[in-house]
């Protein structure tokens, strides 16, 4: 279809209706495209708009569930953590998991720092040792001159920390960088740190222009950005238990055969790099969820946890667990920048309640949360996989969107369900036992 | 709030209305908060009642702007990107990248291969030289066993590839795998593959029991799971042109200059991790967009990615750029495990459309789709680091979004905006400021 159509021209300044009806075009059945995409809009106008210009060229709404689970104690608060997530099971095992821990003292979090990181990169051609010599006096000057920028957030308990000059013309020619840190409080922080860096940049420059000892081609910046990876805004979350609290978690197992099979599962993914990044991932999964659910960035929470988990030269799980003849802990030390203070934080109706639910946690305190969160998915995962295995929570799961997706009406569900006890679930093998039982799809669905 | 209520018990199994109202009471203004949740539900019920069930113990929908690329030109073809993304710029920055290189020739894409990882990790204590000289055996009968799950699978040309035998001993006493790989066509196959890894598992039991060499306690499964890691699921795409096209890019500066800049700022995300992780924090910006509109599984593709950029030892950058005199090439590689069948494609009414709106792409294809907009991406926030500095754009998003959230009339807008042209933004700027001017929050906002 979209081969046949002429370039479009000026799209983003089109109105809404501009938009969908160019973009409906494009679609098998526009009418029905444009009822559908329409369908998902905000009845609230004003709502509306404030969620289209989160992003650009905006035509819709995608709809993510918003789910909540309950009962989730952590520091000795008990939680209703709000999760948005579009992959089954992840809300059903993170709930499964706080309830457990819930009688086994629920998970502790504690903040080991929330040190923020930005650099300006530049290149150096001229006599580095006045460079280094000169350093303290630049730097003076660097703070001072963002005063203007930090001003605020000094006044909120944050600001800059320190600036370091670090050489890295060992890796390429003349590469060196103000390494800077900062405070950011309950803000993410990325506007601030980037608007610093682009001062210190200004600042930098100028220094140089009027030193004598140096030459006008002696310095360039490269560039100014903060970076996602902050291993020292690092949260640490654990559970822990006396082994025979662990006794029948799997009818029949006793407590320590199960945290030796679980050590195990988590000592896979420490000799395999293959199974850390999906042990991870099913980290991530709970992460992520809070992370979405109260407005943060999920690119810059996955890039800064996997590649600390990097950090070692090996690619390596993000969780530990400790186990002895007595006693179960199980750990996970994550790197996680969140605010709970500007971006999408004062601006989303949903981001807002999910904020209210969680009593307006500090960012500190969120960052507690969403580990936990990922701890408890971790847990989840970890179990099933060293127990039961997966499949035969996901085959039902399966089973029931395949249901759904052929249009098998309610009342015959439960028959289709149970013929698939012990057999191999697939679209086609469902189809086939539709046809045998001459079973006509629900009106309404195609 | 939280800490005074009750163990909620039985959550799960209340109904939706049960649920938003247990949920709404930890809420500051309970009624309000049932309002609003509500009013983010799909006016359909079969729709609404479809999006809660791709999760659990959910209350209402999150919404994330659901936006287009047009002019996306990929391998001679011309695609309106669909991308879901609550980050400002994300989706301008690759729309502006699609029309520079629209002129230029488009993006190229070449899948390398799209071989998909499982493993059955297992504890070895019998004599290994045995399993060894037996594996052609056990391997034959396994693949064989499995046939009930691949049927389906092979007669559309997918299938078990490879089951190999590997020895993790070094690692952790007695560890080792089968080491399992897959063709799953144009599924992402997580249930086809830990499918196919439980049935191996259960052979590979029922094998060693029967062997007389063996001692039952010889060999210990340990885990089944699918590895997200897939580095030979992997797409190759491209951005090419000669130096003279890229003159003025920035106004009065010569294409050289752009690419020696621009080849400048990937090599300080190959010299420093801390500037890779948000290099590629930067792909997965576009990356995510499109997964995420197309119901594939950005916690898996992230993880992918992430743990593929560090498998050199050191977390590198997924994309490079190769410049000369002449020429400009900028070019990623991305292991992406996708789907276009299953899951959430053939559920979510918006996916559904996604990939109508793609022409209905195979899933080499949309490999391809998701790979060349990362590289948009990545190619439009090199570019503007390493020449005008992000913040100017960002500065005005962000000040627009206070502006928002303080609830200035649309009338002031302009002025207040012309106001910050030369000055520091941050909500306390702008609130100072409308306090000196006498602005009054639009009605209706608080």
């Amino acid at each position: 279809m979209t081969e046949q159509i002429q370039l479009i021209n000026g799209f983003s300044k089109k109105s809404r209706e501009e938009k969908l009806a160019l973009v409906t075009q494009l679609i098998t059945d526009t009418d029905k495209a444009l009822e559908i995409y329409k369908s998902f809009h905000h009845p609230d106008p004003k709502t509306q708009e404030m969620i289209e210009e989160f992003s650009e060229n905006t035509i819709s709404n995608f709809h993510l569930p918003y789910s909540v689970v309950p009962n989730f104690l952590l520091n000795n608060k008990i939680y209703t953590v709000p999760m948005v997530i579009e992959e089954s099971s992840v809300v059903a095992a993170a709930a499964q998991s706080a309830k457990f821990w819930f009688s086994r003292g629920g998970f502790k979090a504690e903040v080991i720092d929330t040190e923020k990181i930005g650099q300006v990169h530049f290149l150096w051609h001229d006599d580095k040792n006045i460079l280094l010599q000169k350093f303290p006096e630049l730097k003076e000057r660097l703070i001072k001159e963002a005063f203007e920028i930090t001003e605020n957030m000094v006044r909120r308990g944050g600001g800059i920390l320190d600036i370091e000059l670090k050489d890295l013309t060992d890796r390429e020619p003349g590469l060196m960088q103000l390494y800077c840190t900062f405070e950011t409080v309950d803000s993410m922080g990325a506007n601030f740190i980037n608007s610093c860096l682009e001062r210190f940049a200004e600042t930098f420059r100028h220094w140089h222009a009027a030193q004598k000892e140096f030459t006008p081609e002696g310095m360039e910046v490269i560039m100014c950005i903060l970076s996602n990876l902050t291993p020292n805004c690092r949260v640490k979350v654990q559970v822990e238990t006396t082994l025979d609290t662990l006794d029948d978690i799997i009818p029949g197992m006793p407590g320590a055969e199960f945290a030796r099979r679980f050590r195990l599962g988590v000592h896979v993914a420490e000799a395999d790099p293959y199974r850390a990044t999906t042990h991870n991932k099913g980290i991530f999964n709970g992460v992520d969820a809070v992370v979405l659910a109260t407005g943060n960035d999920f690119r810059a929470v996955e890039a800064c946890g996997h590649a600390y988990a990097a950090r070692s030269g090996k690619y390596a799980p993000l969780t530990r667990v400790e186990t002895d003849e007595y006693y179960f802990r199980f750990m996970l030390e994550l790197p996680v920048a969140l605010g709970v203070v500007g971006g999408l934080t004062n601006l989303h109706p949903l981001v807002k309640l999910s904020h209210d639910l969680l009593g307006h946690p500090s960012a500190r305190e969120l960052m507690g949360i969403a580990a936990a969160t990922g701890l408890a998915n971790n847990f989840g995962a970890v179990k099933s996989l060293v127990t039961t295995g997966i499949q035969k929570g996901h085959m039902k799961m399966h089973l029931l969107n395949i249901l759904k997706q052929l249009g098998v009406p309610e009342d015959r569900k439960n028959e289709v369900v149970h013929y698939f006890k012990d057999k191999i679930v697939s679209v086609y093998a469902v189809r086939q036992l539709m046809e045998r039982w001459e079973v006509k799809p629900a009106t309404g669905i195609k």
